[in-house]
């Protein structure tokens, strides 16, 4: 028997878990829920139905997972508590400072309909997350780093995009190499966040408009650029498009940890660099939706995270055969 | 309450074992127990109690998790499932096709008392497990790279140790960088064993003894090195004592996989330097305790490996401080 899966919202998100789901043996596409009109919206799977969200809004759609395909700024935080009160559910909302209260209010709503809310599924928050965790628990004794990129980041390339005089851009965040290296070398180096992480910035301005504006006003926005190293290119549309069309990201967990009396010194480290950000996390999130599927088969309910769930819940194989295959 | 600990066998990995324990503020070392001569141990940590094996027989010691600290090749194929009959135990089988079988004689003892036995616990098996697990279980198309070293190997020091006139020897497994870079850039290769490691020997000869026979004794050994590029270094006891009495190890699992109709490409990559082999698996067998120690209260009993455990379960903070933490 299939896990039936429906995706609400198609953005990239949804056309990476789209892309996933389609792809496992033990998995059906049901549906493309959207808020848009159904009609306009064209799915990259031949033949698969597009539904208005609203027919969601009863417990009646024949699914065993539903994908909230949703921004963390006011999607999910509405969503989330909503639908898993109908659905087992799975998001990849990423307000850190508000995941526990997201997470309550998904425990409530989940608990009383008797269905599982995974939240904040992904790579980060999400397999970032479970290095962290995994690195602590087994090393008390030690720090954790976090770089990402090299990478697109949508958030600050729309901050580009709100200034006066740009047609498009493209923002990339990139770790500063010196920096990865002397963590990686276990130095434990205190890093302040213009030590971390360099801001690349790719604009296409309008004709005629003064760029030394556009680089100042970049270069000083406050909290997306004042306090990091930042350097602009300016670029034609047609580059832009050839050049810089695709969403590849990734990054690295780092954790120096001692042991022993005498400090022995031990690093660990995770590392991803992916082509395409939203099919990876699509990715990340249709494993968890199987493991949302069994957990709830088994009579669990309520909000869960990475940190709860099995490894073995992920995947479609066996026990038996896992023990074969990677252990 | 603390998790009281229990140490079967004082080797390299029990003293890691020890190391990582008396570290942990929810744990309490009870006692060693050993089948030399309790007399003739002496422990790092001042005032712990060393007992006969023998008083384990019976289920009589007050302890919560028993460390199984023997060798894979004849220790804990006896040790793991008498041991599981009587309390919660954990070990690191590291017999890769034996497995199946040491689980399920596990899982037998141990469902039988209502304990719970960890198996094949530590870094490979172990934490590159998880990570060959995950990887497989989010991509599931492509294909998983495993590396070991820098790092001593024991089995390899003391096939030398075994050739006539050698006194002592130490056997480094090294990655051959140009496969771990092809295999990062997405390449995919093929790899035979020769392209994958490199072997370097560092040996103490007698006096007077044929060098040269003793080059040619371990470059053809069969299954050691008789597949590898293997070089060997003549050195004095000083040497040997000053610079390579550690255990390092480390490695890494590389996962090359691809998503979405035009093959997109993605690299996850865990790696590990350890500056002691023996502490870092004696940390996260620590770890694991902790989990077999709760999964034991809640009710649950039976063999279980890394696959089978929800990370939470790892830590010692609690659900909620897990969120802010480290999600």
């Amino acid at each position: 028997m299939s896990i039936k899966i429906g995706i609400l919202g198609y953005g990239n998100l949804g056309r990476g878990v789209e892309a996933a789901v389609v792809k496992e043996p033990d998995m059906e596409l049901c549906a493309i829920y959207t808020r848009r009109d159904p009609g306009s919206v064209n799915p990259a799977t031949e033949g698969l139905v597009v539904k208005p969200a609203s027919d969601l809004d009863s417990a009646k759609e024949d699914i065993d997972v539903l994908m909230l395909c949703g921004g963390s700024a006011t999607d999910l935080p509405e969503m989330t508590p909503k639908y898993a009160g109908l659905y087992n559910v799975i998001d990849s909302f990423d307000t850190h400072a508000n995941i526990p209260s997201h997470f309550a209010k998904v425990d409530e709503a989940a608990k009383k309909a008797g269905k599982i809310g995974i939240i904040s599924c992904g790579w980060d928050p999400g397999m970032f997350s479970l290095n962290r965790l995994y690195a602590h628990s087994i090393l008390p004794e030690g720090k954790d780093y976090t770089f990402w990129g090299k990478g697109v980041s949508q958030g600050h390339s729309d901050a580009i995009r709100r200034i006066e005089g740009v047609k498009d851009a493209r923002q990339y965040t990139i770790p500063v190499a010196e920096s990865v290296e002397r963590v990686r070398s276990g130095e434990d180096p205190e890093l302040s966040t213009r030590e971390k992480h360099l801001r690349d910035c790719y604009v296409v301005a309008e004709e005629g408009v003064d760029r030394d504006r556009i680089v100042k006003e970049i270069k000083t926005m406050p909290n997306y650029f004042a306090d990091y190293n930042t350097t602009v290119h300016f670029i034609s549309e047609e580059e832009m498009k050839a050049e810089h069309s695709g969403l590849p990201h990734g990054g690295s967990v780092i954790y120096a940890g001692t042991t022993g009396k005498d400090g022995k010194r031990h690093i660990i480290e995770y590392s991803l660099k992916l082509d395409s950000n939203p099919e990876f996390t699509g990715s990340v999130l249709t494993a968890y939706a199987r493991a949302a599927y069994r957990m709830n088969k088994d009579g669990q309910s309520g909000a869960k995270t990475v940190f709860d769930i099995a490894p073995a819940l992920l995947s479609r194989f066996s026990g038996e055969e896992l023990l074969k295959m990677y252990l």
